[in-house]
């Protein structure tokens, strides 16, 4: 195999990494690739699932004798930890590497300090390669460890004019079947659906990550959530089938906010405490509001179909905006077209005032 | 100066014409690049203003005796009639032009058989190059040729969930001044502005093509119309100053609809025989959604802010549609980022049934 350079051997570890989105939770996604001291790949892995072996054991356990002297590229800084698994630094300290380049070092207290670790024992270190690319493969598990709750994508699909529905209530389809398969590819990536119960009872979606096509389910399928203050999903509601683990999550259970409904930072705690790192809210138009105006999402998905509708419900309620100098300004990060159809990406800025 | 290729030569001919937007009226765009034998550019012009020379008088002026035995590369099929001017064709004859290249022929009747015309005098007649750049640089012309009535593009800006203000009514600014920029520069692209009386009344604009940064004036201003059933425009309003024509078009002048409104398919009626053949449908979103429940959009460009909202007017009010079935669907023909803006273009596909 020719020799790659370490920037290339770190794009190749984090697109590794990517594999293990949506099965990995609580854990980070890490992918890992280890050169021999000439530079040729002998080994590489990614985290799979938690509790499985890191990415750094995989490709060590691959490369065997071949890691002496040579070069372990990996997209977050190895544990020093004893988890479920012991501490990949002992691993590559035993393995005889000479070298440790790594993206994104690690923010959570429990398991830091590897890079120290390493260099205590003689390994070269370096930090911070193709960084902004690594922290963007992983933004949930590093969201969620800094602020100690789930990142929120929050998930709509509307025409031109905003409106996720004609006047009579119909809505299949706004969007195309390529938007459509987009979104289930997205499910399969986060831990947590999360609907109000008001879309459960208009359109009895089943939330499911599946194969649009012949209806097969991805193997890891998302805790299903219905944010159902006074529990009124129905006893025979699809999202309740066993396609899925699913929580009816009531303000009797999480806590209510001042108006009975249930209480937002409470259900993110309860997920965090779950284990689910990355949320996919998917409406409705009120709840998606109510995410909005408490600042809980993260990242807004819309997938906006090329027809005007002119009537029928909007895709966003109530976010607690009055006035034009309060309006939720984005970031836009990415415009892409799906079949027929505008996907764009933003970031909420932080709100004014 | 460097010979060019009859391809190239038409872009730039199709360029030249571009300048003539907004000022030709009722007349087409039309550009002209000369060549002599050898291939050199030795005359160029373009049709500026109803009543002024055509592109190939400007041309062949130029051009001087240089123009025989050469190739006239033309937008549009020259003319064959005695307008406010004398006919194109006699004049290439003349000047002893030895090829003509065309890329789009002349639907109109009365100016028609120019090529015929040509070839009768022993030119060699070349038609359909870059035809399709060509037809759409005077869209608006050709479609008013064959359709009997102006080409409307309806402009809109909403937020990305497709509110045009804030709950309050408050929207200045939805939009960025880059895309505000783009706008008046597409209003001196038009012949008429057209907005209704509701948009008077909420915002007083001036609806003038204008220089955002001093507030200078365009040289020419399109037609500002006011679509004002009852006759409500106040008489102080802006859109009445003197900087530029205002017809404020009542159902009395106008004729009524069966709901006592504007008829609008009478009103275009009535700007075509003015002479306008480029409209832009500026709002507010009840006459936007008039318009397409008639059928009588031809374009529709959207400014998207990254912005949300969440309550506020709709950009777009009933357009006929009551159900999924009926959306009314858009070919997307552009998507770019004006500023921090989204401009998006579509065609209205055919209504269904």
């Amino acid at each position: 195999m020719a020799s790659v350079s370490i920037d290339e051997a770190m794009r190749r570890a984090i697109g590794l990494a990517a594999r293990g989105l949506g099965t990995t939770s609580p854990n980070p996604v890490v992918g890992c690739v280890l050169l021999d001291p000439a530079g040729e790949v002998v080994g590489e892995g990614f985290h799979a699932y938690a509790g499985g072996p890191h990415a750094e054991i995989v490709a060590l356990a691959q490369a065997g004798e071949r890691a002496r002297g040579g070069t372990a590229v990996v997209t977050l800084e190895p544990c020093n930890h004893t988890g479920r698994t012991g501490p990949c630094t002992s691993a590559l300290i035993q393995a005889g590497v000479a070298r440790v380049v790594l993206a994104v070092t690690d923010p959570n207290p429990v398991a830091a300090g590897g890079a120290a670790t390493l260099r205590a024992a003689g390994i070269e270190v370096v930090t911070g390669v193709r960084a902004d690319e690594a922290e963007a493969g992983n933004i949930a598990w590093l969201h969620a460890v800094r602020h100690g709750r789930p990142f929120v994508i929050w998930k709509y699909a509307a025409t031109l004019d905003g409106r996720s529905a004609a006047a009579d209530g119909t809505s299949m389809w706004i969007t195309s079947e390529a938007a459509r398969t987009d979104v289930h590819a997205l499910r399969a990536t986060v831990d947590a659906v999360v609907v109000g119960v008001g879309t459960v009872l208009a359109d009895d979606p089943r939330l499911t990550a599946r194969n649009l096509r012949d209806g097969s389910l991805a193997i890891r399928q998302p805790l299903r959530v219905v944010v159902d203050s006074a529990g009124r999903t129905p006893v025979g509601a699809r999202v309740r089938d066993g396609a899925a683990r699913t929580w009816v999550a009531t303000a009797a259970e999480v806590g209510a906010d001042p108006d009975g409904r249930v209480d937002l930072t409470a259900l993110l705690d309860l997920l965090h405490a779950r284990g689910v790192r990355a949320v996919l809210l998917e409406g409705g138009p009120q709840l998606a509001g109510a995410f909005l105006a408490a600042g809980l999402v993260d990242r807004v998905i819309g997938y906006l179909a090329p027809k005007l509708l002119g009537a029928g419900p909007a895709a966003l309620g109530d976010a607690g905006v009055w006035t034009i100098g309060d309006v939720i300004d984005l970031d836009i990060t990415d415009v892409t077209r799906v079949g027929p159809d505008l996907r764009i990406t933003g970031l909420p800025r932080s709100r004014k005032g």
